[in-house]
């Protein structure tokens, strides 16, 4: 059986020691977050985790979602009851408005929360994952009858939400939507279509769920510029607030999945079911965007889940597991063979997964701490600057973190040998499951092609010259002997990536294949480069932490050398990236579709 | 529903116009092989895998094996008819001796269809797959009561084989093997003890099965070198052949898998069972090894098998699916949407996917040729040098072959979106079934160490030395024009190959982590330049064939930009390989295993 522990110390001395939090402490809710609150909270919450989440991982795997004749859905068992508990300890809306009854803490803290909640159960954090991301678009986008409708409810678990998208023929391409709204004497609409694909799309853990559906208006352009956004309840909401009988949206089937079986993805069909317009007619992109954007970070979030808690487990058998001696010498002589941690190909994979995960959980808690001053400075500039962080870095961390979540899943289930392929050890579980988040919200190859085609050019390009000139003037200021393992590869590796972006805008102008074909390599690069940032000041704290004579020695001469590791290993593959962004389209796409 | 189509065509040019086959007909068996008689017997084959096999991939992968109250085991529906079919077809014995009863044609040819039973239903061609194992192993060191005995039951698919390794606590390190052999008064040994994941350990598809197990004779020296091999069948054979009743041999369970789940995998105890040593006492291992060499050539086939059909669906499915508008213009007016095979990004996946299998393919039918001359060839020169490649390419082909196989297999299942995610397409089994063969047979991290630690450094890097000189001989004798796309990355690439031994040289010899700590990053470089060596060979051929106005001239312009994909795209890695080679072992090892 797998176990986890959530590393609340890492995400603190993160906040604390890299990034400085309390520099925060003007915007709304972060003076009220010390570290000490922020401590408390998060060991509470890491306990939640690994006592009641993590154990029901295996069970939701092997059970699943079952859809039972009445069209209900039953998930698996003990799930209501974690649900109830994550209810009632108030985790659902720990970043939502006090007004709506939520904690009011910093969306930092709930970023930092998500990754926990996914290492110890990822298909059943994705029932309050998407009640948050409802939550979002309707405070953003929904009228104050609609806040106050539904907000409060999503908030305490009452109610949980769902993003209704996908469509038979319609997955990326959102124009190609048929489900329609047909407008309604008393200002609503009824709503039809079959929308598949949709996650936490029925299931028996909330009274009511709230479906946030694209649809077209009759009559509305053709394309994603006739698409609207409605809130349709599941079941009928009386004037009270309480629950009524049916709305006509039911539950056609459940997909059978490669993973994540204890969240069930629904085929939901809409049979004029009562829905009301969230935002403007025909510009439903644009509200669901905000829930998109919010869910492509939390799928982000997934990927380096994943990768921590399979790493925890590979780490642990490679120290248990005895097989074979260490090829420099006996290093534990009075057993009958070494503990496999002494091999260095052991080591090699075990040293690929912390040195991602230690880096990526930084960009995650820095692209978080963004997104509160997004949200809540009172300064427009300081709010642009933060946003444009956002843009630019929501495709890189969804994209890089799934992927290499997906790999380290891989990796540590390879550390297991044969024992990694059976599913008794559940490591077989976390690529199965690590697999969707490449996919869903986005695939990531549409990841790349946002950054590339729309982030980058975007508004002149501001935002990635920005992260240019703020990683140079790093670089500028820890120029010295000390930094110089960490800052010199860094340096090496912010060149590839001016130069792809130079020779983007060379070459791709007038040929857009040429950024098409380099797009999945740009935002790998970049992540790269994002990552080998993270790791410089990471490596600044730590010998900062050991000349203050404070914090742990060893955790911090352990992030000196797993950056290290970092920098030799992992940095050196931009060029590479480099080599195929600048060999441009023409191999790629030169064969006609025939010969494939 | 996957489909498959076998690539005869392909396997029929390379070894006409690449590999030159008529220059072997001097071997036994080649002779009677003219391109005709392969065509028309890959053809038949390729009926059998298309027809018969593929259909049943995922009725066993949804039915699996069921173990009985009795021990004994079920496979899934069809796949009796279907094996009973394959025996009657002379295709388990295609390449075995015709004294026993086989079809006496080159291994070469073995190989080749290997590729299309693994990509048609990998899990059932594992069954044959071990029988053929078997056969080798007492074809060469049994003794002529036991090849009398098996040979021509294993040849006519009456009885099947397994290899019996694997225990409990003993997984690579076979040195901790505690199965027992007492010796008998008759000549025969009592085995007892337990083995696990013993691929096609109990079945319903032949009528007795040949189990070949390592285990210790009493008394025998501790470690690796008290090993013995021994022939026990399920059930015990009378004097006229025939099968008798129960020889102590039974199934306790069978593992729960990823995938593969058509193969019952399962745990073999053995119980005073009945036995005859194998060869050598204490030399089993030895004996082993062939079984194991070829079982490792047969695994990269495996890998090369997946990521073809995962290919050929993808490649389908992106001719299909209509989704989004080309970025450089709207390619299916008519349509609602282009098909997604416009977008660079999934051009990419594509492309990635046939660079390596048409690669893939010619690399495992150049290696199947040296086997063949390694086996038969009367100058003893020829033999050896012969039986060096085949040491050398070994392990890079199960190690490198298996690790692209899934790699390829997860941009198959990318292609598709949410539908490669679901079950219904059979994408996301090819993944799952593809995970294993990186694993067993030796984890590729062991073929990295057996590369590097054993199989450079043997007789003075002797096999090493010839392969560079025969790429480099290639290189100078196609350094003209028309060839320099692929010779001159081709020549780069090399350099860091060389750079690379050279490193393990200069710092590995006192320092052994150097090497374990590279050997992984060595194996992909390697695997790199034999594939780029590959395409070169192929380009020339593509070349001459449209200059002699031979062949289908869209078929060689379709190789000839594929092979200057790989060289753009793939072959710049051996820079970051590199690199990684020459940080050593530091950041790897530093940190005391505590810190993990």
């Amino acid at each position: 059986m797998p176990s986890y522990k959530a590393p609340v110390d890492d995400v603190l001395f993160l906040l604390k020691e890299v990034f400085h939090i309390e520099r925060y402490d003007n915007l709304p809710g972060f003076a009220d977050a010390s570290i000490e609150t922020l401590a408390a909270i998060l060991g509470e919450g890491a306990k939640l985790c690994e006592e009641v989440l993590q154990p029901l991982n295996r069970v939701g795997d092997k059970e699943g979602c079952k859809r039972n004749a009445d069209g209900s859905v039953t998930t698996p068992k003990g799930f209501k009851e974690a649900y109830q508990q994550m209810s009632e300890g108030g985790w659902i809306g720990l970043s939502a408005d006090a007004a709506y009854g939520g904690q009011g803490l910093p969306h930092t803290v709930d970023a930092a929360m998500s990754e926990f909640i996914s290492a110890a159960n990822m298909a059943f954090g994705m029932y309050p994952g998407l009640s948050k991301g409802a939550y979002r678009a309707l405070a953003i986008h929904g009228s104050d009858e609609q806040k106050k409708k539904y907000l409060p409810k999503l908030v305490s678990g009452e109610w949980s939400g769902t993003m209704n998208l996908t469509e038979p023929q319609c997955g990326t391409d959102l124009g190609l939507i048929r489900a329609k709204a047909v407008p309604q004497k008393d200002g609503s609409y009824k709503i039809s279509g079959t929308k598949i694909f949709i996650s936490a799309g029925e299931h028996d853990l909330a009274k009511n769920i709230v479906h946030l559906v694209l649809a077209r208006i009759e009559g509305a352009p053709e394309g994603v510029k006739g698409i609207s956004l409605f809130v349709t309840p599941k079941l009928k909401i009386n004037a009270d607030g309480s629950v009524g009988g049916p709305n006509g949206v039911s539950c056609g089937s459940i997909e059978e999945k490669m993973g994540i079986h204890g969240n069930s993805t629904c085929v939901i069909n809409y049979d004029e079911a009562t829905g009301w317009l969230v935002g403007e007619a025909n510009r439903g992109l644009n509200a669901m965007f905000v829930m998109m954007n919010e869910a492509r970070l939390g799928v982000g979030i997934q990927g380096l889940a994943l990768s921590e808690v399979a790493y925890q487990n590979a780490a642990q058998y490679a120290k248990d597991r005895l097989q074979g001696r260490s090829i420099s010498g006996v290093k534990a002589p009075g057993k009958p063979a070494d503990p496999i941690i002494v091999h260095p190909d052991i080591r090699r994979m075990l040293m690929t997964m912390r040195a991602f995960n230690e880096a990526a959980r930084a960009l995650m808690l820095w692209t978080a701490l963004k997104g509160d001053v997004a949200l809540q400075s009172d300064d427009e500039k300081t709010r642009q600057a933060a946003d444009d962080h956002m843009g630019l870095l929501t495709p890189v961390i969804k994209g890089v973190f799934t992927d290499k979540g997906f790999e380290n899943a891989v990796l540590a289930q390879q550390v297991f040998g044969g024992h990694g392929y059976i599913q008794e050890h559940g490591m077989e579980q976390f690529v199965r499951d690590a697999r969707i988040s490449m996919i869903y919200e986005g695939a990531n190859g549409i990841q790349a092609l946002d950054l590339v085609g729309r982030k980058l050019p975007k508004d002149g390009g501001r935002a990635l010259m920005t992260f240019f000139n703020e990683v140079t003037a790093f670089a500028k200021e820890n120029s010295g002997e000390e930094m110089k393992t960490y800052v010199a590869p860094l340096t090496n590796a912010l060149g590839h990536l001016q130069q792809a972006s130079m020779w983007f805008m060379q070459n791709a102008v007038g040929k857009p294949d040429n950024a098409g074909a380099g797009s999945y390599d740009f935002m790998h690069l970049f992540g790269l480069v994002a990552l080998g940032y993270m790791w410089a000041q990471i490596a600044k704290a730590a010998l900062a932490q050991k000349k203050n004579g404070n914090g742990a020695v060893a955790r911090m001469d352990s992030k000196l050398v797993t950056g290290k590791f970092f920098m030799e290993r992992m940095l050196p593959e931009t060029a590479a990236h480099l080599a195929r962004i600048q060999a441009g389209s023409g191999s790629v796409m030169e064969l006609p579709a025939e010969a494939f």
